[in-house]
């Protein structure tokens, strides 16, 4: 992992890089990406140096969602019901799931049309329902340890 | 958008409809998806009927991020640097962005291989910086009004 004096998202924060930012809180700082998937996409980061969601401590997180709504009703993609534009937020954990900047950034992802903006594939499978249940029992179990 | 009473995540957060729960709070539920793009596919949800992000009052939406790192530990997804199994955060609004289910839910997918878990399509372009900036004033403005 990149310290934090090497981290762009690090600088940024700090203003040593310059962003085009949008909404900045005591724990979350948020800007546009410069190489966008779709007009008005945006970046929110915890004002935190962590890689991943699981390394960024509970009071980084807690203006994470409440400022991407804000962004989200800013870019005027608060429609009511499930038809017209629309848009995805994705957080993205290592390089097999998608992610370069090693510094968590949320995602805040216009989607208007089918060529712009996240294309998600989705591989979907039928669960079966006994793997599932003793699934379940063990993650809970992992979790109450 | 279906009424409370008709939605399937309020009638699973009430226990009418059973689920494999795996954490729950005074203000979210989690239970397995089970149609699930990787194993240990998780659904977070507040407990509060919205079918977007911007409908979902903030104080429904602080346990959400906390919960869902908890989980990734759980599933042993807590590794670090960015090699090895990953895992990705995505919360879709509205059918255009893959949304179904209209009670927003906020998946994890464990991203472990290129065949399972959430497949990313990433239309990247590169900014023009004096759109940027005309586009950052313009959201700034809104949000300030």
């Amino acid at each position: 992992m990149s310290s934090e004096a090497a981290c762009i998202f690090c600088k940024i924060i700090k203003g040593q890089i310059p962003s085009f930012k949008i909404v900045e809180t005591a724990t979350c700082y948020s800007f546009l990406d410069i190489e966008p998937i779709a007009k008005g996409h945006v970046l929110v980061i915890p004002k935190y140096h962590g890689a991943k969601l699981h390394n960024i401590p509970d009071e980084y997180l807690k203006d994470i969602l409440p400022v991407t709504k804000k962004i989200a009703k800013a870019l005027d993609l608060d429609i009511d019901g499930l038809e017209g534009p629309g848009y995805n937020i994705l957080q993205n954990n290592g390089s097999i799931a998608h992610q370069v900047v090693d510094h968590v950034h949320f995602h805040l992802i216009p989607k208007r049309d089918s060529e712009t903006g996240l294309i998600v594939g989705w591989p979907t499978t039928k669960g079966d329902m006994a793997q599932l249940a003793e699934l379940a029992k063990d993650i809970v179990s992992k979790i109450e340890e």
